[in-house]
Formats: C-alpha cells, sequence, structure tokens
C-alpha cells in the first residue's frame, strides 16, 4: 500500500495505541499482538488456534473479523486527538479464501481520516512456510469521540 | 419477524444443523448455545464473558460478529439440502449500542434462499433482566456448496 | 415493519423532508416521489423506466440503491432537529432478485436514531399487476450535521 | 494498484466487455464509457451532469454507485469464460468525500476471480483540473453464471 500520508496528531499515539490495546481481553484471548504501529498503519498477529475454527477447523470468520476490526480500529486510533476513545460504528468483510495458516496477519490501514469519522480498510493474510495468501478483506467506519 | 416462509429441503436438517454446530470450536469457545432451531431461523444465545471483552469492557465486535454470522450461516444450512455445507461470503455489520448484557441473543433470519447463494438478515440482543436491547444487524451472503 | 416508535424532533420535518426531495435532482430523473412519510419511516415509489437499465432490460443496481439511498437518507432526516442536513456515510445492498417491475417501491425505515449517525434500512420491491417481489435490502449509515 | 497478476480466459474478452457495456442503458444514460479496459481492470468515467445531483448539488451516492458498480461487473467480467453473464450479488460503498469534480473515474480491480464468485474493489476519483480526489471506495461481490 506504499507510503503512508498521514501524519499523527498526538505525539504519544503508539503509547495511547499500545495501552488500548492491552485492555482489549479479546485480543489477548486471540494471542493477536501489534507487528507494525505507525500513523494510519497497524498491523496485527494471531497464532492459528484451533479453539477459534469453524465446523472444518479454518478459522471463523468472527475470528478473522475480530482481527481485522481491531487492525482497522487502532490505525484510526493512531490519528486520532489526544483524550479520545474510537469505536466501530460498522463493518464488511469478504471471506476470499479458507481462513487456514500457521499465523494470520491483519492489515489495518486509513483510507480517509475524520474529525468524527475514518474510513479504514484491512486485508487479512493467512501465513504458511511457503508464504501468504490473502483470505479477507474489510472495509470500516470508526467513530472518534471523546474519552469518557 | 413474523411467520416464516420457508421450507426444509433436508428433513434431518435440524440434526444436520446441531452436528454442524457441536464443531464449530469457536461456538464452544465462546459458550453459545442454539436457543431456536426451524426452516430459516436459527438463534444462538451466549454469555457474556470479559474475556472477550473490548477496552471499555463491552463485547468486542468481532465477538458480536461471530454469533450473529454463525447464526446467519445456520438460518441457511437449515434449508440447505443434504450432503451440503455452508460458508460466509461476506457479511457486513452495523453496531447500534454497546455489546452489554448478561446474555447476547443473535436471531438468524433467512431474506432470500437460493440454490447457491442464501441471503440473511441477523439483528443481536444485549439480554440484562430489565429487557432487551438491539445492539447489531447483520446482513450476510452465504454459499452452499456439495459436502467436500 | 409495524408500529414505528419514533418521534419526531421537528414538528415541521414533513416539509423539510419535502423540500429537501424536491432539490434532489436524481430523483426527479427518476422520477421518483413521496408515498409515504411518517417519522422514521418514508417510502419512494419510481416507475420502471428503461434509460436506467443494466445489459438484459431490468433496472441497474445503481439506480436500485439510489432509490434506496434517498429513502434511507429521508427516514433519517425525518427524525433530525430542524437546520441540519443529511449524507450518506456508507450503505450495503443485497440484490435478491432481478429488478423488474412495473415500478420499485424502496421503503426506508430507522433503526437506530442517533443524534450524529443514524442506522437505516431500507427494502426495495418490484411492483406488478400481480403482487410485488421483494428485489433488494440496503443497510445505510447516515450523519446528521448543521445545515451549512 | 500496482500490476494486475490475472490472465483472461476468454480471448475476446474486451469485444465481449465492450458489447455488454454498450447494452447498458444506465452507464449511456450516465455518458459513461471505458477509458482502461485490462485484463481484471475496467476504469469508467462519466463527466459531472447535474441531473444525477443530491439536495446540495454534488452527484448523488447512487450515481457514484451506480459507476463503481459497473466498474466492478466489467472488471470481473473480463475474467469470465466465453458465453457467461455477470450479475452484482451485493455490494458496499463507502463515500469519502463530496462527490464533485468536472467527471469522475472509477477503477474496479478484482481482488479474487472465482468460478462462481469474484470479489472487486473500486475507487471512485473526482476530477479537477487541479487534480484528483478519492471520493468513494466499493466493495463488491458478483457472480458469473452461464449466459441465458
Amino acid at each position: 500500500m506504499g507510503n503512508l500520508p498521514w501524519q499523527a496528531r498526538n505525539p504519544d499515539f503508539a503509547a495511547v495505541v499500545r495501552k488500548s490495546f492491552d485492555r482489549q481481553a479479546h485480543m489477548s484471548t486471540l494471542s493477536a499482538r501489534i507487528t507494525r504501529l505507525e500513523p494510519g498503519a497497524v498491523d496485527l498477529t494471531a497464532p492459528y488456534d484451533a479453539r477459534f475454527s469453524q465446523q472444518n477447523g479454518f478459522w471463523h470468520a468472527g475470528a478473522v473479523a475480530s482481527l481485522a476490526d481491531s487492525a482497522n480500529g487502532y490505525a484510526a486510533f493512531s490519528l486520532a486527538p489526544a483524550d479520545t476513545d474510537v469505536l466501530a460504528v460498522e463493518f464488511k468483510i469478504n471471506l476470499l479464501a479458507p481462513a487456514q495458516g500457521e499465523r494470520f496477519r491483519a492489515e489495518g490501514r486509513v483510507l480517509r481520516p475524520g474529525r468524527t469519522l475514518t474510513v479504514c480498510r484491512a486485508d487479512v493474510f493467512g501465513v504458511t512456510p511457503e508464504g501468504e495468501t490473502l483470505i479477507a478483506t474489510m472495509l470500516s467506519t470508526i467513530i472518534i469521540r471523546p474519552r469518557p
């Protein structure tokens, strides 16, 4: 996706993103971690874990969506002002290939940042020793709110 | 959602749906169970569990989406012929209210069954002793395939 | 869709909706008119017109989407305060059957009104002398803004 | 979006796409024309025309969606075998900026081609003498069927 044109408005964006991510129990349950963190770009990686599979042993679409949704949310959050929080308004995901691999990487990218709404896209890859396969793509709308 | 106009094509639809559901490890991880199962209509209910929460303690959008996606998938599967399997092609979810409650119930309903593609809608409710709140709505496209 | 639980905040909502609708040249081009207008519920009806068809003579998905998008936008607008305007943030539409009929009716309904964002659903029907067929369903996110 | 990895299965793909496009009355009504046509990649360009505007004079979201939907449909069709037709199953569009400009260009690109279903993404730009602005992005699911 090339150079990212975005600038962080909060100089502490990285610490703020990590602190919020550490509070997402669902990400910890999925053993997800942040593997890239730049203004407008957040990658999350999680190992395959059979506890989150569907009837054929692939990862459940909801587990894939969980990773992509958090990647997009934190990509949006990385551009937000201090003392705000982000919430997903909605997302749409296309499942492009069976969710298999040793691990999954969701690349969340800001398409258009806004004062109120930010739109992000995430691509999710299944990673094996042989290479990577695009397994899903998500388009998300995220709202930025003053922190309660 | 009133009377359901659909007829099952597989007389064993209920057993087939339950068998597949029991193989979805992700549903078991969420402690979800089937609380309604009729042709074209499947409800899934799961207790709130803090392991699947986001940064504010509400259920993560991906956990809500997991429940809705399986409800829609099994609603579609309840109308499928014998010896088939279903896969989510894509879904879109709007998060309407914070995902809080003692438990969550996703109501998956077939809007249009098809030989290849079935379109379903799911509403997800947060349930408390005081009542129910609509927290999300999902629109899904599901493909029916011969069982591998 | 039964009783509508919504109350208009602007007593002049009907006049305000009609005035904005009359300024949507695209609706006039489609010969669309308002056939229901209540707080949170707007129906739009347009005659089949071959100028908006796709390669098989059915209405183009974009024409169907135009009608549904305006129905949802005005359903949202009917609940908005005075001196505001509405814009579609995003929508998703499933095409359920070929868009044929003498005319099309889009029923826009508010699912969840909000101060900033309103979520609506529209069902679109193809109408013939024999009856009506559900041809599409849309889920929309609409933003309310102070009028510029 | 870089190099396109796709190969056409039908050597006459360009003629077949153009023939179908010429039969889409809606594209002719919008004065749209094909400005790029390669395997898996179709650009459509249409001039701004006030007949398709919303209440503020910008292009209506449904007109923008019409252009993006056809761009995606023909991108998918460019990879389809001979004697088939394509239909949009569903799409989701995010409106990122007001649809203004002298003309609009929709870039439809195949993300994942399939025997039955093809997933495409379209970006839509508003074009002025000063430059181009991304005004919308669409994610579509398209079905390939034997020609009736």
